[in-house]
């Protein structure tokens, strides 16, 4: 998430009242989870496994449960708890804002644009124009959707990631502050849920349309052009490139990539990255024509345990 | 769709701005989809593969994109591009029409029938007595729904069909103008979702009863009497039939027919025509006497393996 | 279900008009389901197979369809269709009330809770404090839910069980006078449904976060700190233990124990008790290892079948 106003590295140190190492007015333009940081951003580390990752990353501001010398040209502040800490700048920066009505006063809505009775529009809500936004659709703060969408009763864009620390007592939230993106010319079924980023955004590309029933992960990226029947399931932090077909009940693992023109026949699961411009067939999924000969062989299994007793058979009366 | 006025083959051609082979005042009744036409149906067809099928279907006027012959007591009208010309005439005889209220006042609701608030009754709707409606369900315009009906909150029914073109740049949609029809005693889980026809009606049939998360494609027509579980999914133009039984998650492919009786259970996918009275299980499903035989056979493949390998040394100490 | 006004046997046989056998003043206390009885409690059996197990259930007053000797310490209410008798009894103290606007007056909510545009609250509802019910949730009457609690939206808290009798020509439907419990500290995605209990509750324990497109079925109990990422179907009357981690689309079948801190693998279906802290796989679902060593030997099944042809022909040769 970038930051809407200019700050400064004091500010961020006095909001959650900690000690820090750098320039007060050090600049931090972004706040981001270490997955997705870019130069300016502030991320946070707490497990001494990530240290060296976090401060060599992007990242320019760590928030860190450890005094260790600081990277040339960044800044750190020392935490005992980094991930409360972290938290607390999210709230801060990207507050929740209960509405007050319906459709926020703060969206904007482009002309030719309608909105059908109890769909809720929240805060900061951008919506292009010539879109058809149906009855009992909800899109939370801060979504932004393009021209000539259409989205279907019951969708939900923008919910929170699906992103908790167990602890030995409870399970902490880590706080969403990403965006949906919807680009023009998509059209999103009834039913569908699309998760906000955690700290980055969900992007659905231009062409692309989405059955009912389907579910998108956190800062997960769908191409132009891709078609996807009920039921699919992609997790977050995924990458479907462009042309991509998913038909039902196909769920597509997190943090992998889907290549360009690569097709999923119904109910498989994905748990690698596939090659494009191929079709995939199965649970894990694998190339169709690999998988038939597996379901061919099973269909002769019964026959096959006949055969080997009988082998076994005739070879101990050959002893 | 049927027309509701009156309407000739000159009025259609005018629209469209075409030509047309036949007499001015031939007259119009529908509009259909090849797969759904009657006598007196406009349809259309734009790939020679399909020009005999359609000049010898039903329908009585052909949207064509080759100046082809007339067959007898038929009309043609000429077009660059037929699937849009279509698409056009679905516009033109179905618009979109934007609510102004939750519940509109075009639609008749019957005696007795209780509608929560939040839910969306659309322009046309006809609901039945004694229904109930709960809240955020939402019914799309030109729907049926029969007496004693209840439809679970989150539900949409009479969403458009997920119907659409791959072009090379983008996506092109296919217009639907069909309806949902829910006949009487009928009851609809939670966030369930039931899309409308294309052209023609996707029906569920007396005293059916569905689980929630269920999804019916468009064009589906779902007997009397029938129990889905919870996330069922059935894809376009299939026929089930009475007493139908599909437990959790059992997927449904288009086109097909379940026959009367049969019963599939949990997690099974349907890949063609079921013979009624009988149960399934697999994905693919198959008669489940001879799917659990296939499961004990691949239980015990792992000492099959062992065993062949004995075998095969065996065999190689005896040469 | 609790009666909430002192109730004795002549005032529940004039409800049904029914004849019975036990003193006039005999105090009900509860109206339940064979299923879930407590001492108190009215229940019915309308099956000669089950006379044995509802005369000798906890339940104090029992309807039923043969005039059989009345246990010590019980009451018998005769009836013809103790069902229909039964059903009676559920609408009669806990009849549907239809609501007059989003939020009722009757419900209780929490300081420092917030309830979004379009979210529906029924009646008797009781809601914590600092919750943050989203946009077009749906509540349905009774239910309860903690502090802390977030719920997103297209959610519905309530509905009714999935609970039917097929006879011949129609489906009975068995009405739910049931409730959903929703603990402190609990997170609920986008799209989910949690159906109340038939006569008891359904309850989801402390810190337990689901994604979205969630099914918890009537009757069952979901522990604390439990994680269940998208899709996942639980069944009716099923009990999942503290600190199980649920991935997608996992399908848990009904009447279940999910053993503590047990953890099942994605696209897993399971359909027997699970001992906790173990990780499961597969459809039906095992421990994992077991299931990839099958995996594995599947993959070396066209090979197998090779190997086994060639042996039978060198046997062949040998003869």
């Amino acid at each position: 998430m970038k930051l809407s106003t200019p700050t400064q590295l004091k500010d961020i140190a006095s909001i959650i009242n900690a000690e820090y190492v750098g320039e007060p007015d050090f600049p931090v333009s972004g706040i981001n989870e270490i997955h997705m940081v870019e130069p300016g951003d502030i991320t946070f580390v707490d497990h001494p496994k990530y240290y060296d990752k976090a401060l060599s990353s992007k990242a320019d501001i760590i928030i860190i449960n450890k005094k260790v010398d600081c990277p040339k040209g960044k800044a750190l502040i020392f935490s005992d708890d980094p991930f409360s800490d972290y938290m607390k700048l999210v709230k801060k920066f990207r507050p929740f804002e209960a509405a007050s009505k319906p459709i926020s006063n703060s969206a904007i809505i482009g002309e030719g644009t309608v909105v059908q009775p109890g769909a809720f529009i929240g805060n900061h809500v951008k919506i292009g124009k010539n879109c058809l936004i149906h009855a009992n659709v909800s899109i939370y703060d801060h979504c932004e959707i393009g021209d000539n969408v259409i989205i279907h009763s019951g969708t939900v864009i923008g919910a929170d990631a699906f992103y908790f620390q167990k602890r030995k007592d409870k399970t902490l939230k880590f706080e969403s502050c990403g965006r949906v993106i919807i680009k023009d010319n998509v059209e999103i079924g009834a039913c569908c849920t699309i998760d906000k980023g955690v700290s980055g955004d969900t992007v659905i590309d231009e062409y692309t349309k989405f059955d009912n029933h389907i579910q998108i992960g956190h800062d997960t990226y769908i191409g132009k052009r891709c078609l996807f029947a009920s039921a699919v399931l992609v997790a977050g932090v995924t990458r479907i490139e462009d042309d991509v077909i998913l038909w039902g009940q196909v769920v597509i693992n997190k943090d992998l990539v889907i290549g360009k023109g690569a097709q999923i026949l119904a109910i498989s699961a994905v748990d690698k990255n596939m090659e494009g411009n191929k079709t995939y067939f199965g649970a894990p999924a694998i190339e169709v024509r690999q998988k038939w000969r597996e379901m061919v062989a099973i269909k002769q299994l019964p026959d096959l345990i006949k055969k080997v007793k009988l082998l076994s058979k005739q070879m101990a009366e050959r002893k």
